[in-house]
């Protein structure tokens, strides 16, 4: 299959009209910082107004966290072969910690740079590469444990909070952000996210802003435990299938539907130029596994893989401004015999990578014994580490082994070393894992691993349903989001079968979406419920187009409604097609709620049962059921 | 839109073929029990060998639990106008405590019967409905508690067990027995169901086995806490859809996918008809809401309903064979003003429909005030309590308030009226619960309900997701389900949005079914592992069409997985399109253990990293990578 057509270039300056269309009633707002280029974007949902007897009454609008970018903001001009705008230069070249480089310094990103035969494929406007001063440090824990507050800290406070301080003054909300108390398993949770928390969870190494020097375009997310939970998204071309101008694609529909980091995990043809298309235009951090592409350097021969090498990909893929790494540093030599009894052995590429040099070489590996060299890279650029666990289990059967478990415990041990040199680190975990075993996880890795931010796969509750796998990972996604996971990475219904087309990555996206939130709910972050009590408000006021425009994919469940009521009188009927107009709980709950306020609004007091029932039995005889058929 | 097509007759003799098709590589078998006409269904899915250093490993036959009737045994004979074959009559008539009626005894069905209008539409076979002798009660209960273990008995003990006791004195099972150790909550899982362990369960009221003595054709299943969590589907046709043949076409087709009880909640025309095509051709447990049904007789006005019109209608539907009714029984006169201030008020149609007889009359719920009197319908033909939750919560901010608690604790009162009765009896639940307050529901309906089953429907854990309700209440049921929750209400996809379509239908299912499975893994049901063993030995060996096979939805998988990789030899691959041929880690990993056995087998220890790790790196280096690229 070829992996470039020939009118690429032509092709990728504009995109579908179904990634970047706006959605019904919502606009694009900027809530501006402390300073006017700091401006946080959030989705502002108009709802309609509510009819009751005889009056109106207003709803307000609602804010919802905006993950897709300039893309749904009309006032933007898209254009890929420009790449998007810039957010972060200015604040990046104020610290004066860094400088311009004359080119790329990786071998690799210079020899792509140069040849003529690549010039189709090129992105035209490559950034000039940026680094760290000799001696600077750049990360954002650096910044944090100097007490420094970054205009990426002050963005991410502001866009975690959700105008939350602002709706709380504003009587129109009160009884919109009536929550129930959560269960937050030693979370911590503030009423508002100020700046400086936001530093101090950095500093703490808590949270991290993966924000690449060389990704000015990024919006700045933060993921932790005691943010909102988030969830990540994967594309990438493999050798099989897949181009340069679908993955654009794919991830500009990831930034729509809600995917707040990606991870580009090409590992086909033209990896470095695929890489630089997709960093250019996304609004979002971008991660990769820079083992693959060290791989294709070494022509698929693990063995020969080297850690000159795989420092040159660290330093091309940092100069081009991937926003972290993961790197399976914890695949020690002693661990891989564990897995020879597993039922799904080493099911991690980066991992059967690694332990296939190892034992090629009866040698460490090789990212293990250089892990402080990697720190150096990594605060050049303000990579963040995402610690890969190469040793997941693969299957319910291999859950929490011993091998699992060894990987887990060098990671902590690796997150302070990284600490040691203010780099930010997550820790990514597993995979398959049935219900029981999944705390476990959780509590292990925040023992051993210092409270280090938890990135995990699923993990799936059971194996018996390919074709289903979003959904069987959502169920211990959300679980493990609930018990303190800060990013949920998403699988698709095509996990185990095949490469997911747009469909199904918006499939797995909208799941992991509604697990994130679903675990935000559980844990009780302060806010997280007005979304879910808007929307239900909307659908017991039969407002259709609010409940649709309220939802995760407002155009999916009009499609749905309409397949069965197409008309556009019924989208302000007071029924729907499972019930019909007879039926109609909701229509009857309203009587009982007139009934209650009018008894309450004429004796001043709380409606009672005694009271009152012989009237409201008088009306209902008058009125007849009939007023439900007239609809 | 009408809702019977002139030709029903000539069309509902046939169904489709994709309700019917046999499943790929998978047989019907019948396990007999002590008497030949026990003959219990199961589903044998073949293995391929797998190949491995040149020999051949033989990969046993797995069984799985099988709902799906009669239509996927090529035996059986199926003609819709005729019904299915019977099970039960024989187990029923030589118990010699029931007798055939003339005819139907509720004014309603004699009305239906000799009304020629209706002809057309009249299931031809219909049976003589049977009743208890008088004074005598037929439930299952009834024999559990006089310590007689009845052929439904002993048909679902065998059903449990999944031929568990024989595999586990098969040496080919041993590895694929394995099991991680559950968290069961309180539950008592045997290593072997008994039909003593049955019998003690029902009488107990911890399980029902829902089997009207009219409904003969079932395959008696059970409900109950320590057996495998189950799940309901609903069909129904509604005023706005559907017809008689699109329900009886989308109760097979729940069969098929794995529905183990089916309640039919048609609320529009042709009630009575609808529900006999149904039961005569349903192998599961049929459940109802009767109050739908008597609400039509007197034209949708709930205020002109009275116990003689409702008594009527249970006798009419348990003269057919209903198999269990949901009863409103506990929306009690006080509790309706305690809805008043919530979101969605009252979101369960019967719950409405009572609660506005109650405000219109000011009396208390006449099914509460007969409950007594309906416990003696129920046991003359042992129809099931399913004690229906009409206060649960529409919404996540309406959870667990006092409306529904209070419900709740007045299920627990009318349970030990009915066991009293020694009817059966299990208990509905929400519906809309964060996950934080899910445990709650199952602990206080354990206690406040003498563990009398409980049978939720999801919950929801998160409102903002219509479109995705079958996700975000999968999550909800299966943490229900592991917490002790017995059956699990499905959700379709169009939950809130409209009537389910029959692709809807099955994504509904298998998300359910999966849901169901992680709970019994979770649990540590014995043998619940067994499958998810297979499947993923199967997809660790590159065996794709066994990994399909031994999948909850075999045909989807193989769709997803041609839709990248359509060629037959890509079924045998050593690869898969996710990773391409380089990458394959589940290759490099079958050499770890290649390795990690030879060693062993040469030492007659187990392997070290220390030993012999050199020798691996030679062998390496000398084949190289190269051998991934051949395929």
């Amino acid at each position: 299959m070829s992996a470039i057509p020939e009118d690429f270039v032509n092709k990728t300056s504009a995109l579908s009209e179904e990634v970047t269309r706006p959605f019904a009633m919502s606009k694009k707002i900027y809530v501006e910082g402390s300073r006017p280029d700091i401006r946080v974007p959030m989705r502002e949902i108009e709802q309609t107004d509510t009819q009751i007897n005889g009056g109106v009454e207003q709803n307000p609008p609602i804010y919802v966290y905006d993950t897709s970018g300039p893309y749904t903001d009309p006032e933007a001009e898209i254009d890929l072969l420009k790449g998007l705008g810039d957010v972060r230069t200015a604040w990046i070249e104020e610290r004066g910690d860094t400088e311009l480089l004359s080119g790329p310094t990786s071998d690799y990103g210079r020899a792509r740079q140069s040849d003529p035969e690549l010039a189709h494929l090129r992105f035209e406007h490559i950034r000039t590469p940026r680094r760290a001063k000799p001696g600077a440090n750049v990360s954002q824990m650096h910044y944090a444990k100097q007490g420094i507050i970054t205009p990426e800290m002050e963005f991410v406070a502001i866009r975690e909070n959700e105008r939350l301080d602002e709706l709380r003054q504003d009587p129109r909300y009160a009884k919109l952000l009536k929550q129930h108390p959560g269960e937050h398993f030693g979370a911590n949770l503030p009423e508002q996210v100020t700046p400086e928390f936001v530093r101090d969870e950095i500093a703490a190494g808590r949270a991290i802003i993966p924000a690449n020097i060389n990704h000015p375009e990024l919006e700045p997310m933060i993921i932790g435990r005691n943010f909102r939970v988030k969830i990540n998204t994967n594309i990438g071309n493999s050798a099989v299938s897949s181009s340069i101008e679908e993955e654009v694609e794919k991830m500009v529909w990831s930034a729509r539907w809600g995917g707040d980091t990606l991870m580009d995990l090409s590992t086909g043809k033209n990896i470095h130029e695929t890489r630089e298309w997709i960093l250019r235009n996304a609004p979002m951090p971008i991660g990769t596994v820079p083992i693959y592409q060290a791989l294709e350097k070494v022509d698929g021969k693990s063995e020969d893989l080297t850690w000159e090498i795989f420092r040159d990909t660290l330093i091309e893929q940092a100069e081009q401004g991937v926003d972290y790494f993961t790197i399976h540093a914890g695949v020690l030599l002693r661990y891989v015999p564990l897995t020879a009894e597993r039922v799904t052995g080493i099911v991690s590429r980066g991992g059967s990578i690694m332990a296939k040099w190892c034992l090629a070489h009866h040698q460490e590996n090789f990212l293990y014994t250089h892990f402080e060299d990697i720190c150096e890279i990594m605060k050049a650029y303000d990579v963040s580490f995402s610690l890969g666990d190469g040793l997941r289990p693969g299957c319910i059967a291999d859950a929490n082994d011993a091998a699992q478990f060894g990987e887990l415990e060098t990671l902590g041990e690796l997150t302070r070393i990284a600490w040691a040199h203010d780099v930010q680190v997550m820790i990514e975990g597993p995979g398959h894992v049935p219900m029981q075993m999944i705390k476990e996880n959780m509590d292990k890795e925040l023992a051993d691993c210092h409270e280090a931010p938890f990135y995990t796969l699923g993990p799936l509750t059971t194996d018996i349903a390919p074709g289903y796998d979003h959904i069987t990972s959502g169920i211990g996604a959300a679980q493990i989001g609930w018990y303190g996971c800060a990013m949920l990475c998403y699988v698709t219904p095509k996990e185990h079968l095949g490469l997911p087309n747009k469909a199904d990555v918006r499939e797995g996206i909208i799941t992991y979406k509604l697990a994130a939130h679903a675990a935000d709910l559980a844990k009780g972050l302060p806010g997280a419920q007005l979304r879910d009590n808007a929307l239900s408000k909307a659908r017991f006021e039969f407002r259709w187009e609010d409940q649709f425009n309220l939802g995760l994919d407002p155009e999916k469940a009009r499609e749905m409604h309409d397949e069965t009521m197409p008309k556009q009188a019924h989208k302000v009927a007071h029924f729907c097609s499972m019930c019909g107009p007879h039926f109609c709980s909701m229509k009857i709950t309203q009587d009982v709620r007139d009934y209650a306020a009018k008894q309450k609004a004429f004796k001043g007091v709380d409606v009672s049962v005694e009271d009152g029932m012989a009237q409201k039995a008088a009306e209902f005889l008058e009125q007849g059921a009939e007023i439900y058929k007239e609809v």
